[in-house]
């Protein structure tokens, strides 16, 4: 998961692409990047500042000083495939041959593994990282390469360039990239999986075009939304804000990403026509069905959120039941670190340093918590006890997702099968588990059926996750034998991270 | 404002004392402070951090390492009065004699500018800050020498120390202080204005005490709750933490502080007997009432809170109306700055980079809108606009709290008489200035009574800011004067300062 | 001026390369960076961290950590072309394709600007810096890309790039390069004039060679020095040790810079078979006759040197001419920074900060102060007036270098014609100027004739700035007016800076 | 060992104090501290800024922005007594009662333990770390609150205190301590070990006043000498500028330390009447008398000084010897660190990473070397082997100060005894450890002989590292084992750190 942004403009862009990765910072929060170029020296210089941590961290004055240009690049980063903790993955990428090219993405390659030993041994291009982001934007060099020998570029080259990268690369990915003197090409996965809208605005200094993840991050600065990027086309932004556009792909279809509805997007983003607010709302009508086929409504006495995504779900679902909505829980908004001592065990910290129930919403109360999604089930187990101990008398839990059950291969971050609650088990199961009076799960037709029907064009979700099914239709057993590796060789890692930074703070 | 703590154990006290102001941390996030001593050479040895930024950011793992030790303090601040942007006023504070002293301190001094010449002519002390706890400090330091020539220090001649500060220092005062090799102190005004309880822990280590400004700062850190510090009371808890309790002022009485339970407290806590969850219920039923008086419910379609702390209140009050109760406001999280660029103007950021409103909850409806509070009234205005502009039919504006038209001489950061929208001004001008197409305010008597009658030993309330009535009866014309023109340079300073950022980041 | 460093080992490098950059930490103090290869992976994947400052400021524990690998460069530098102020331009250079290439390189490119066009136009690639490294690393990535088609990589091919580099690009240049998965090739311009050398050891864990600027980055780091690199030659080193050698010049012919043995180098190096502590030997004795045909020695009662570098001349001198050597300047080995305070001027630092005198070597005395070289002469003045202060009779002056009257278009840092003291003045006009009672300057010829016969292989030396030879002979008018004006325009930058810093300090 | 300076001026002193501990730099390298005051507020409040490293990386312009005011005091510190790895002991220190006292301190105190003692139990005074410095500073506000309670304080009650302080310290200690709003006070102990000075300067802007370790730093920022610091005299220096003088000790007698003309004080500086580099060109004379008893000059080839401070020794020696002095060693100036890798181990670093040999000089020749002194001989050990290595034929070793056989209690940082070379050993024995052919001391009666005529004020010399005897004559054998036992403490805290370090970087 990742939050990408791309402008045109013809007046400095530094402050407008900064404020648009605040917009986008709930989409990672692992890492930052910026880079900008023009409009001296033919727009050809690039100007670069990434690091990891959060975007008002990372950029300082000086940074953002050295942004100087009209157009540029902006990515924030949750970490996916690749080591999770590599400074030299942060995006943007850049290569000089040819052209010069910076490239932000959001996705996840399902073919990165074949691309890299292709790029090694027959193209003769050196990778330094584990980033299929960095795989991207050399299979985008070399189609480049291959299509634009003749100077100068034209946007029919460059739409030829991707309708290869289309050919070449699968998976899931939302795209933009700046070529150096010419200007801007975004696309994206001819499933459309991950989300791309473009808007514009008429400045004094004439006409600028944003491309970005959702459409928050558009009119947040100052632009109109225009509409979504369609899945397998892409655009050609020239460095006079015209726009060309041309589907690359084949046989493209609307297939965007549940979870983005669920509970990666932001609520007043709208993504390929649906408001995110109102499909959280429909899932809350859909669940209160769940709910009521399950239980009578009069066993419940108020409904609770648990912050802070399952709000509108809650709250719709609290009307249609007619019962309280009451926010029981507290956030706690500052959350630190544990420092481990010499000499001292390493306490655990647990959901309790993040939320506080207030007690007098829980005495002696039938409560309904509902929560955007289950997913390793250790979190809900804990939330269920809290309201326990603070003197509920029944404590039911509904989640606004179906179970997940099986692994995600296109960039959202997901525990191994192993680890998923609902990977194998029964509802009763996983009830039992968690320990809840009672478990309503979202239904997972109703929830696409609902949020469908917002948008008729959507032909279908991808919804691996919940239904198993990988629509890209190239994921085989090896490729999650490889996830699994990696995901388990990454918590390896993170393991041996924290055992390092445990003997490190017992020796700093 | 500021969060204060304070532990006496038997077990290494650091991580405690941070994760307690972490729990603090929304009473002040402009600086934070940790000391911690013993048990090695007699507990005399006192380690110390402190600097500016939240405390996540202060505190380091080398930091907290080398906080060892076993008893300690902790605050959180939020500058009040004195200059605010001055490393060397962050607290604790340190006197190496008598004794040796490090001290914490929520509230604010009225005669702190007497009290200075004092300290300076008479007692030969040296103050090197213009912060009033160096003022505090200092004279209880003072009082401690002559109330403590008999060693080893006794309780008794603690309390008889507090007892001469009680009668040298007025305003509010809450006081947390380390006596090297002895233990700790600590006391809160005669009037209990601001906060203070105590807490205890039974370690395998031995008996744990820790005095706090909120509840959650000791239930979040294990402790279960024993009482709220009465007003004028002091405790001296020694090293192994044994509290003896005395009362060292004439005539206490409890007035605590009205807006503790307005905005400034987490609404998990309980102050003075009373959930502040609770107390901003009633404020919400009581509103309801003013609602009703005023307009027909009918014409109010929907209640929309403006996030955060007006959410019990505003959820409150649609139950009461029997109207529905949307969130449509979403708040951006994550919010940066605004870099001057050279050669570009200064953009204005407004209240519209915090909050985003959802059309859908707006468009074509009667808004009721519920705020904590209004103070200067320019947020409150542009929020009106942008429910407006989001399609609003009718916009009203409620808030939680009674209109504010005083200044505050007890810690609360409140602007200058001139600058409060409700100062001088009839409610249907205020209405005008702000936009809306009705305007709500508490009751200021309705609400006392409301928070009171849930604890009736509180006698009254701190709440001059609405009614003008200064409870320490010691607060003149040229306090005011002061106060004001204080302020005043203040806000000098801090233009002088915005102004010299904006030249700096023309030149860095 | 800068020192570059070059490992193809079996062990680990990086503190092998962190040392011999400080052993020629001397030859640049601006920036620093190394890069790290393999032995994992093939040894493709390549660690790099630079930045401005010194070595042992740049490389912190963690950065060096991060450096593994078996092979690797190092640079140093000292800004030359290009903009002196570009964090960017830190050396080392990366290209992904073809095969990825890392690179360092130390001299000046006298065609640059004409091969930047050629690069963007005809080899479409980018260049995102103001470095003519940047430059000579596309050249090289080009001709590789044309040299190196078939698969595997040979020497051959290599050679064969190397001598398509020497026909494209024109100036000095010493070049150490590391080919991803291949392993590293070295190279000198055809006619030697920056100096460039390598040597072996045998480790437990296999060969291990080292190419370096001096001898001293060898011995220093525990390798046996073997030859200096050839004047056109080319050295590629595999990744198991073995060394191949081609010369790739057409007509190579050796003429080391003079400035090497005047001041750049150290003095414990020997380079292209001359030590350049003998060669500072010989100058004294050279200028000793200088001095002996100028004045009669009874004249003279000390000989007091300028430190650090003209130590060795000067003793030479003193003992030549029969006189005490006493070393009458005390450097200040700790020099920091004047700040500018608001409401302050400007204090001038000069050379007294830097040099104090001991008055009783001056006192009553007729003083020779030798210098390594007179460039703008305010530095001589001041020290002349310097020793007047301190009593001295007659103060005469000695310059170990002859006149400085023409401008460097090879890498050394030297002012523009104007500013030149010697520059179309007579002997007797510059000592005026500088204020001695007597200026005796070496004689160029002589001065080559004696360094030039401590190796008979030296065909002559690149020693333009003294006698206005530009021995690549591509140096015109317009070269001398680009240089002239980018001088200029680096002293405006600097003095923009400058001034910057100044209004910065008066408001930070 | 630590360099202090204080100034009183009517203009800014922040430069002239920063300026002037850069000249004071030799003297500690550990940590620096500025303090400044007034003019403002009359003159009470202080602005400091202290930490770890050297004087031009622990003052930024921010910092020196916010040191102003007219008076003020600086310090650099080479760790003696107390922990050699605490942040907090770096000076200046500050207590705020009486008046607020900011003091800096050369030197150490013999009786700190049980001056620590009655602090604690009789004067109620808190110390927070383990420097004697802060125990100074303490007794000196104990003595001025009893001495000064009359209202304004008198230069005769300050000098008075200082009279009470002396009473009670024990030790070498020289002294600058701002009283704010008074002044300046300065003294030094009664045998004058440590050296003190001042001078003045005229300023537009009124008369100034320094005081400082060494003369070099009052000329260097332009102030005439006046003279040095009696032994036992305190000077107070008013705002004004005004220096009132008194001698406040019994039987004052001037006693300054040898090590400070050994190597300690820079050669241009004049300290108690005599040049530092007149005295080290005199041990040089009557070290060539001891060569000439010990050996035939003839088996002399050529005399080698062994970098920095034995120069002019070597110098003068050469020239009485009538043998040629060479500089045959290069000193590397940049010295970085050893990081620890992961299954690496630690290299072991030597003095070869300092000194290289320039082996034309050694080649087959008989050499001298000469160094300022000896003391635990492995670093003369390994010369001699690097000597060997470079050709030499014979090497002897001259050392221009006696034997060191004796610890040091007066701030001189020294290894214990053991570790000593020359302890309890015969000049052969020592010979033979070091491996030279012949070794020559300096005689310890004629040292002090040829330096002491430079002054006939001179009644002795602190040499008790030389003779083993301690003229403060409170030095017990109690003391000795306190003082080894702290050394070995802090060895041990050294190793301790060192291999947490190494632990560290095997986990950072």
């Amino acid at each position: 998961m990742c939050g990408i942004v791309g402008v045109i403009s013809k007046a400095p862009v530094n402050q407008m692409i900064y404020d648009a990765l605040l917009l986008l910072q709930h989409r990672g929060q692992d890492a930052a990047g910026i880079v900008t170029a023009g409009p001296d020296a033919h727009g050809r210089k690039f100007f670069m500042h990434k690091a990891r941590g959060m975007v008002k961290d990372v950029f300082r004055t000086r940074n953002m000083r050295a942004l100087s240009g009209t157009v540029g690049l902006g990515q924030v980063r949750y970490p996916t495939a690749g080591n999770a903790f590599n400074e030299e993955e942060a995006q943007p990428f850049y290569v000089n041959a040819p052209f010069g090219l910076v490239l932000v993405h959001n996705g996840n390659l399902t073919n990165a593994h074949a691309l890299r030993e292709e790029l090694f041994d027959i193209d003769r291009r050196h990778l330094n990282t584990d980033s299929d982001t960095e795989v991207l934007i050399n299979v985008l060099a070399h189609e480049l390469e291959l299509a634009g020998r003749e100077l100068p570029l034209t946007p029919a080259a460059v739409f030829k360039a991707v309708r290869a990268v289309h050919k070449r690369i699968k998976g899931s990915y939302a795209v933009v990239c700046l070529i150096a003197g010419y200007g801007l090409v975004a696309f994206r996965d001819p499933f459309g999986i991950r989300p791309l809208c473009y808007g514009e605005a008429d400045l004094p200094e004439g006409r600028e075009v944003m491309v970005a993840s959702e459409s928050v991050a558009l009119e947040g600065t100052g632009h109109r939304f225009v509409r979504d990027v369609q899945p397998g086309e892409a655009l050609f932004v020239d460095l006079d804000g015209v726009v060309h556009a041309e589907q690359c792909a084949d046989n493209p279809v609307l297939n965007p990403c549940m979870f983005e509805f669920v509970y990666l997007a932001r609520p007043d983003s709208t993504i390929d026509g649906v408001s995110v607010y109102q499909a959280r709302l429909e899932m809350g009508e859909t669940l209160a069905q769940r709910v009521i086929s399950t239980m009578p409504p009069s066993d419940i006495d108020v409904v609770i959120p648990i912050p802070e995504s399952s709000r509108p779900s809650a709250m719709q679902l609290a009307q249609k039941l007619g019962k309280p909505y009451r926010e029981g829980f507290v956030k706690n908004r500052y959350v630190g670190r544990t420092f481990i001592m010499p000499g001292q065990g390493v306490r655990k910290k647990s959901v309790r340093q993040k939320l506080n129930a207030i007690s007098m919403e829980f005495k002696g109360r039938n409560v309904l918590l509902v929560d955007d999604s289950i997913v390793r089930g250790t979190t809900s187990k804990e939330i269920v006890q809290m309201a326990r101990e603070a003197g509920a008398n029944k404590v039911y839990l509904a989640s606004a997702a179906p179970p997940v059950r099986f692994p995600n291969v296109y960039g959202i971050d997901m525990p191994t099968k192993a680890e998923l609650v609902a990977h194998g088990r029964s509802l009763e199961d996983i009830r039992q588990i968690i320990g809840a009076d009672a478990l309503i799960y979202q239904d997972v037709d109703a929830m696409k059926r609902v949020v469908g029907k917002l948008n008729p064009n959507i032909k279908g979700f991808e919804a691996s996750c919940f239904d198993g099914t990988y629509i890209t239709g190239d994921v085989s057993a090896d490729d999650f034998a490889a996830i699994e590796s990696q995901r388990l060789t990454q918590k390896d890692e993170e393991e041996a991270i924290n055992s390092r930074l445990a003997l490190q703070s017992a020796t700093d």
